[in-house]
């Protein structure tokens, strides 16, 4: 509004009365304020909102941890290619897992007044976005839930059951001592997945090794060193994501070690490892496809109560194999 | 124009005239195309010149070919992280190594006005861009040169002489069988990195076997299969990309051949290849961070001549050695 008066010469007043449509504004006046607001594009929230009812701005926004990070950069290839098919661009940002960062970002977006808005969670409270999605922007959480009791659309992976699928196998192999390695339970897929390793634990009287804040690969080749170099070395490792898998299996491969490793994530060049290794493996361009579609169904309205879709796993045999 | 007729309840000459600045208009119908214009956030292209020199959208697009290839998501994560720094978001959409699809894309992203573009060319001939340069929009190649008389700055790599380098290693270990595999001589990258190879080659009495329409891994572990089953198999393979390594590296483990290979482009799990292999390594996020910043530079007023940066290139030994 400021830059709109000072455009127009008019004060911040005129530009308020003109804006809210009050009949006191002499009609010059009026004229080259609502010129200045064309030509700065100046656009108040309830025009905006008005806007995105009548008309497009043809972009939404993915907002995910790191681009650089495979995973999320398939997300946002598949997200891009469908909204291309929705003649929509894509904003891509990267929250760096800092949930003051996402916050910022989602604004940032809904200013640049985006169609809608694909989220994968940092921060685990979303009421911050109510009053965006109140005035007409659409949200769509994927691979984790929103929070903070905002009802939206969500595509999550089955990480409970895939976790639990892994650590069966390597129950069903005969191990008994088992080690989990991960980062954080501060994350929601690495809490499910842990959970998911617990359950499956539940059928026999062994205890789980827990080993958190194995952060990198660096940290996965240290921990599995550490255990393996302890009393009572774990037979067979799991691993809840792909960058710790690799990590461990640098680490095993380096030893000679012949412990079992199963990993959450299946990973581009998975099958050239240098020792065998069993995947978790799930569709990520399904995943993000399917998000991309349940957003463009709310852009043309449609307005079913918030729906969650989960993707299945499965186990895969990697590594190279003579 | 239409949308702006229609919201105003004027004929489409009336909304010209207003935007023209013809006198000749009903002071009442001006004010309300004016308004429509401001509601819809219509600009006309003469208007939008006048906007990117005063104010900015705080937008940049980045055109790659393709998101999901980790060298370009790596472009895009670094070309995101430095916009970032400039308060501003990227816009990223593939090309999918299309021209057609290019120009398309540029356009989009002018008609959303970008305040730039970095653009990894899929197209020879940039002349189509002229218009939206004279009009304000700042543009940067990077990975290859535009093309079609554009000057802008650009960033590339050292691809003739990285290829030239790892020739040259295999020349010295005594090879002088040696098969290049490549995609396609239309791209500029492979076209330098043959021609890179064919240079070193000059210092010895050998002729290169040179394949060509390898277009991805399978393709290149039929490659090295033929080769290796047919008359004269060579002793040493080159390939131009990190893609055709990677086949080139399963088929050579499968076979437990031990033919020696150097690839263009280091790779994440390079590291863990099931057997040695030789890479040229360059700073993929350099070029990409160099780029950006160039992009802002020009942005924020710098007004030098087009240039040109080169980033070097480095042979590093990958793959599993005990």
């Amino acid at each position: 509004m400021v830059d709109v008066a000072r455009h127009a010469g008019v004060s911040l007043k005129t530009v308020s009365r003109v804006v809210n449509g009050e009949p006191t504004v002499n009609a010059g006046l009026a004229e080259r304020v609502l010129a200045s607001i064309g030509v700065l594009g100046f656009q108040r929230n309830q025009l905006a909102s008005t806007l995105r009812a009548g008309r497009r701005t043809g972009t939404v926004g993915l907002v995910i941890e790191e681009l650089a990070n495979p995973f999320y950069s398939t997300i946002a290839s598949v997200a891009a290619e469908v909204a291309a098919q929705h003649d929509t661009m894509l904003i891509t940002a990267s929250s760096e897992e800092d949930p003051d960062l996402e916050r910022r970002l989602v604004f940032d977006l809904c200013s640049r007044r985006v169609d809608g808005l694909l989220l994968v969670p940092a921060s685990g409270d979303h009421a911050y976005l109510r009053p965006e999605v109140d005035m007409g922007v659409h949200v769509v959480f994927l691979d984790r839930p929103g929070g903070g009791g905002l009802e939206a659309d969500t595509v999550l992976i089955d990480n409970r059951g895939g976790a639990r699928a892994a650590v069966d196998a390597l129950l069903a192999k005969g191990h008994r001592r088992i080690a989990v390695l991960l980062d954080s339970t501060g994350v929601y897929t690495m809490r499910e997945r842990l959970l998911g390793a617990r359950e499956a634990m539940e059928s026999v009287d062994a205890p789980l090794t827990v080993v958190e804040g194995v952060a990198n690969p660096d940290d996965a080749a240290r921990a599995v060193a550490g255990l393996l170099d302890g009393p009572q070395p774990p037979t067979a490792f799991f691993t809840v994501n792909n960058r710790l898998t690799v990590g461990a299996v640098g680490e095993l491969w380096r030893r000679g070690d012949d412990a079992e490793l199963a990993g959450f994530d299946d990973f581009e060049l998975a099958h050239l490892m240098p020792r065998p290794l069993t995947v978790v493996a799930y569709d990520t361009r399904a995943m993000a496809g399917r998000a991309t579609e349940m957003l463009f169904e709310r852009v043309r309205g449609e307005r079913a109560a918030a729906r969650t879709e989960v993707i299945g796993t499965r186990l895969v045999a990697r590594g190279v194999r003579r």
